[in-house]
């Protein structure tokens, strides 16, 4: 996407120096830093405090991680290692896994002298692909704006929650995805961004996705959207997806859950932006099976700004002795969910649809 | 209640210096000054900048005011001027109003001569009635604990929005007075406290009147109360109401309503301790008629804390060119209201149980 006139993507292979680069999403919308991954404990540290984060983009930096992994000793045990250090940097988003596995699969057949090249040649693709999907949930996206857009004939408000945009893929997003390709289509839209505490990746990162390619948003805390919900200024709700269960359930940013039950009271429709990378097959019970992380409760208890002169600082806001606890996803039941927007078509968040994405 | 060893309350009048104090609740919880309020104009800024805030301590805040006015001058018009600033001040609690018609009924006989006295005694009375209708509150309250804690036997789960305990009153609080009359009666508790952005009474307030009094709990970000009410981790919700509608519906901190609905998915009662005083009798539907209460955006966009020198400073937190709203308030709609807990007594939130309260 567009930042001050310029096309960024959030990870790429830079073909003359050999380098993975990425941009240090901490410091946004402050500062756009980018930095380069050289060793496999970089890429382990840069998903895990969170330089890059986003499902669909931590299973893409895990497979260059694989490539920096291959680099360093391209002995497959030593492969095997690294895949094991990479799959427990974050414990919920399924897409760590699911693009780790598909570079297993595609090079079990390969010797050891052409794994490297096979892995780097991989996850370029991998990289390609998922610019790709993204777009197509844009444009399946797009036409669920569009059918509401024909029927108010005025601005669409919609909702989102935390960052699904271009900076939690490669390029357009998830669920900011369709608002892209609706402003394209010349459709009026207004989106209220979350703040998303504790991390704030609505007021950090979607606001500032938002601004940069013009599109009108107002911020909000996260405790706001259900009065708007009840005061009809919300059209529709969409957010991204961190695991989504085979039965339809969506594990997703903490407080994504609430936003849903508030979307159902008012009967305004809630959509999941779920690639299907994001899909667990393997479990069918989102509630019950996700593994949810528990962060450190300093993100809880220090928050970063601009001070007074115009200086990043950081400031602590609970009382002395205080505890917190820091959740960092929740499970919103797969009967909150109007749909599932997925890069193969729009499909009923249930197991009998969800089956035939397979 | 108690703050280092020692009886704190809200506000008070000082018999020696004829002067108004309170804490100014900004400060808190890195620092507690006691403020004298000595004009009209000290009083309507306490009120609308929340040095003083919560439904009932804006309300004696204001009998006082109007002693404060009389004292500049007792004209009967000075006077009604003066409530028409004082009422301004915040339009969404009715115990602003109903403070200060209270103050007119009882001194329309009076001659101007007798006015002032008459003004003091009665916000002295008020102020004492508020300790009482709140320790009532707590007493009403605790039967529920108590009934919930006869069947579990172990530690109950409390979870609570905003701040409605004594510093939102004169004393012992509203929401929080059944915990410290539970605490008060060895049932063992712990309380989960939300954040309550944007001013984030939960973290500064409300987490440390409870570390003051010895009760544990831990501090969430408002987004995390429905994942743990999908994870039994909480028992009940109470909260305060700064308007409850004669059919039952609350006018409470923004954000209650996500947390009613959240229970309300998870079967979890939640309780509202309401003053009789919070009750609108004239209003009979909150969701459309209570006004809501629209705040500066700069409350959403800095946010206040320790910086790494101890010192109190102020950080922004939004990008630049970035736009904010901030709705102070939300309506929860009386269905999802499991009881109200007034000083009469535990009843249903609907008309006809309400109005036996008037």
């Amino acid at each position: 996407m567009i930042v001050k006139d310029k096309h960024l993507t959030t990870i790429w292979y830079d073909n003359s120096s050999d380098k993975i680069k990425i941009i240090d999403q901490r410091l946004l919308p402050h500062e756009i830093k980018f930095v380069e991954l050289n060793t496999l404990q970089d890429v382990c540290f840069a998903i895990q405090d969170m330089q890059v984060r986003g499902a669909p983009l931590i299973g893409i930096t895990a497979a260059y991680g694989m490539y920096i992994a291959a680099r360093e000793n391209s002995d497959i045990n030593y492969l095997k290692d690294a895949s094991i250090k990479l799959k427990k940097t974050r414990p919920t988003a399924v897409n760590l896994s699911w693009a780790i596995d598909y570079i297993f699969s595609n090079i079990k057949n390969l010797d050891k002298d052409n794994l490297l090249n096979a892995i780097l040649d991989l996850a370029n693709q991998m990289r390609l692909d998922d610019i790709e999907c993204c777009e197509a949930i844009g444009e399946n996206g797009l036409k669920l704006i569009q059918k509401l857009y024909e029927k108010k004939q005025s601005t669409i408000n919609i909702l989102t929650h935390c960052n699904a945009g271009w900076l939690a893929t490669v390029d357009w997003g998830t669920a900011l995805s369709p608002i892209y390709k609706a402003k394209r289509n010349d459709i009026p839209l207004h989106v209220w961004v979350d703040e998303t505490r504790p991390r704030n990746q609505g007021f950090n990162l979607t606001s500032w996705e938002l601004i940069n390619e013009n599109i009108p948003n107002t911020l909000i805390v996260d405790n706001v959207g259900g009065h708007l919900m009840q005061h009809n200024k919300v059209d529709l709700c969409i957010t991204g997806t961190d695991r989504t269960s085979s039965n339809g359930d969506v594990c997703n940013k903490i407080g994504t859950y609430l936003k849903a039950l508030a979307a159902n009271d008012n009967k305004i429709p809630f959509y999941v932006a779920a690639p299907i990378s994001s899909i667990d097959f393997e479990i069918s019970n989102g509630l019950l099976s996700i593994p949810i992380e528990e962060r450190s409760p300093d993100e809880v208890s220090y928050i970063e700004g601009k001070d007074e002169f115009n200086k990043i600082s950081k400031v602590k806001i609970i009382p002395e002795n205080a505890k917190c606890i820091n959740y960092a996803f929740d499970v919103t039941p797969a009967k909150y969910i109007t749909k599932l927007i997925t890069e193969k078509g729009i499909v009923e968040p249930n197991k009998d649809s969800i089956i035939t994405l397979k």
